[in-house]
């Protein structure tokens, strides 16, 4: 894969035409950061938009610059004859709006006021994110999306972006995903939130000039870490080994499954803003495409669906892909669904490249043969 | 059921005959909170032990006054004709040492500063907290125990008390509990740790004199809630339920569960000191009396086990359960096992009286018939 670039789309900065919210308010001007791989054909009908997840960003793939030690966050899936094949395909991938990445969020400058949004940012929803992302494709000239994809988050995007736009979405593949965030899900948000929006230096927000509520984004992370991961491999990976030979009876990290969530929490401060956190775990909390609400009357129903779930994922379990994929085969979906063997719990869509990649590579290839 | 009352037991207030602990440390004077229901028969055989879980206390039964509202946390199954039918038995239930309930933890003044040990509390463990007990039970004049009982901390406290002092121990029964803190389990409790520890107000435990780190409990008790109810039964009793007809599309507290996880996560710093959260909560996961661990040289082989478990406890699954009893059963322990079908999760311990009751009359019936 070649050297990448962040790319930046500027709109609704006319105050008369900014953009209007699920909510009943507007926004303006927006900026969406993206990424493109591979080329658009003369058809521009080879187009896929990958979603990312809560705190990845539209670096997907590739590399910045040769010396950069980490590549975008699904790198195995996408590149020249990988499984969303840059020979191929012109991939798309974009910040969401709210996120802290290049897109318009919260840690935004509001034009009104010259100083951070914080939280006069309007509340957005996915509904929100995935129009942002329309205008960004009918910019690039893009008239039908082969695929659109994502794990995670990434995936209710996909499942969003199809109850809006099915009339050019001839694929759906959501990964590790649900179509309506169940009270389990919202709860775990909820004490992220909490645990933000309870830091003293949270400040309802206005911390962009002094020190930031790093603690509360951390708890949040951490509860994160482990609804990401599978209690049996985490039995596995720590068990209950500690850093020393004998119990310190302190409180200090001392168990590495301690380690872990602590070092895994306190890192995210120096790559996510905590008031994007707040957005975009509320946007999720909102989403819900269940029964009808997937099926837009744009619906023509040549729309194909690959479901992915993971045994091991108790966050988003496979019940959950089930109802989606049980639905859509009753709607006369061409609808594929597998439930992946893993041991690596919800965070297995960002691991279990090659097994994805085959299933993704085989659907793919099925699309185009019966263009 | 009478009138109870709360009594006291303090002892080690000698400075040559402080209590030692597992940490090598050793603390004195020691204050034991406790509570006795029914009356110890001229036998001295007629006794149970009741362990409590992380935030309740020595007050299992009964009222203080006639106006309470409500009465010990497991009043349902103890009391005349329950099933610890305080006709027949003489009940004892204490608060643990490092509890916040009237025994000596973090909150107790510290003798040699006359202020509250704060974080100068010596760290303890479930071993700690059955020495101190069985101080008690001594000083009470009970030389055997008929039983030894408890849920989730209770039942691991019980199995220490049993891998302790297994030859006055006629027999255990754990509920909802493990032998040993899983890595996902002390994750839960890490973050609810940190939640309390990286609160601004905390001061290093020094909080006594001024405002409490109330929302770091919060957040730790908010995790522990969805920790305790099970996806399923949330999914039921809340689904995505809101305060409002319409989204507020703003960050109060808006969803059913949202609110239900708020209130009790405030409603905690009521009744319950933070450092005693850290205490206890360490304890816990320092807990492991797997496999030979769990039999002492002083093992007679007599002991009964009845052992417990949820269906739809996730926190501690019945798998953990399952492990007890199958060592128990290969070293040729007299064991029951039962794993109760019901929709709570964790919390069925406190709310699946009858079914509990059931089981627990039998097996006591059964130890009193083969005296």
């Amino acid at each position: 894969m070649e050297i990448v670039k962040k790319k930046y789309l500027s709109f609704a900065g006319d105050p008369e035409e900014r953009m209007h919210l699920e909510s009943g308010q507007a926004i303006g001007p927006v900026t969406i950061a993206y990424e493109v791989y591979g080329k658009l054909n003369h058809r521009k009908d080879n187009s896929i938009l990958i979603f990312h997840s809560l705190t990845m960003d539209s670096h997907a793939a590739g590399s910045y610059q040769k010396t950069d030690k980490e590549k975008g966050w699904w790198d195995g899936l996408i590149g020249p004859g990988k499984a969303f094949d840059t020979n191929r395909y012109f991939i798309i991938c974009s910040n969401v709006l709210g996120g802290c990445k290049g897109s318009t969020g919260p840690s935004s400058i509001d034009p009104s006021t010259g100083k951070p949004y914080g939280m006069n940012f309007p509340v957005i929803t996915l509904q929100d994110m995935v129009k942002a992302q329309k205008i960004l494709i009918d910019f690039l000239g893009v008239k039908e999306l082969l695929s659109v994809a994502g794990g995670s988050m990434g995936g209710m995007l996909a499942l969003q972006w199809f109850s809006n736009y099915p009339e050019i979405t001839r694929s759906v593949i959501p990964i590790a995903s649900t179509w309506k965030q169940s009270p389990q899900q919202i709860a775990f948000s909820e004490v992220g939130r909490q645990a933000i929006m309870r830091d003293v230096y949270w400040n309802k927000g206005n911390y962009y000039e002094g020190p930031h509520p790093k603690n509360g984004l951390s708890i949040a992370r951490m509860v994160g870490h482990i609804t990401y991961m599978n209690e049996k491999f985490m039995e596995k990976k720590f068990s209950r080994k500690t850093r020393h030979r004998e119990f310190c009876f302190s409180f200090d990290t001392e168990f590495e499954i301690e380690q872990y969530l602590n070092h895994n929490g306190d890192s995210l401060i120096n790559r996510f803003d905590p008031n994007s956190y707040l957005y975009l775990s509320k946007a999720l909390n909102y989403f819900d495409v269940s029964g009808e609400k997937l099926i837009s009357s744009n619906n023509k129903k040549q729309t194909s669906f690959l479901v992915i779930s993971f045994d091991s994922d108790w966050l988003y379990p496979s019940w959950q892909s089930g109802e989606i994929v049980k639905f859509l085969i009753a709607r006369g979906f061409s609808t594929t669904y597998y439930e992946i063997s893993s041991p690596y719990g919800h965070d297995a869509f960002l691991i279990e490249l090659k097994k994805e990649a085959k299933l993704i590579k085989k659907f793919l290839e099925k699309l185009d043969n019966t263009k």
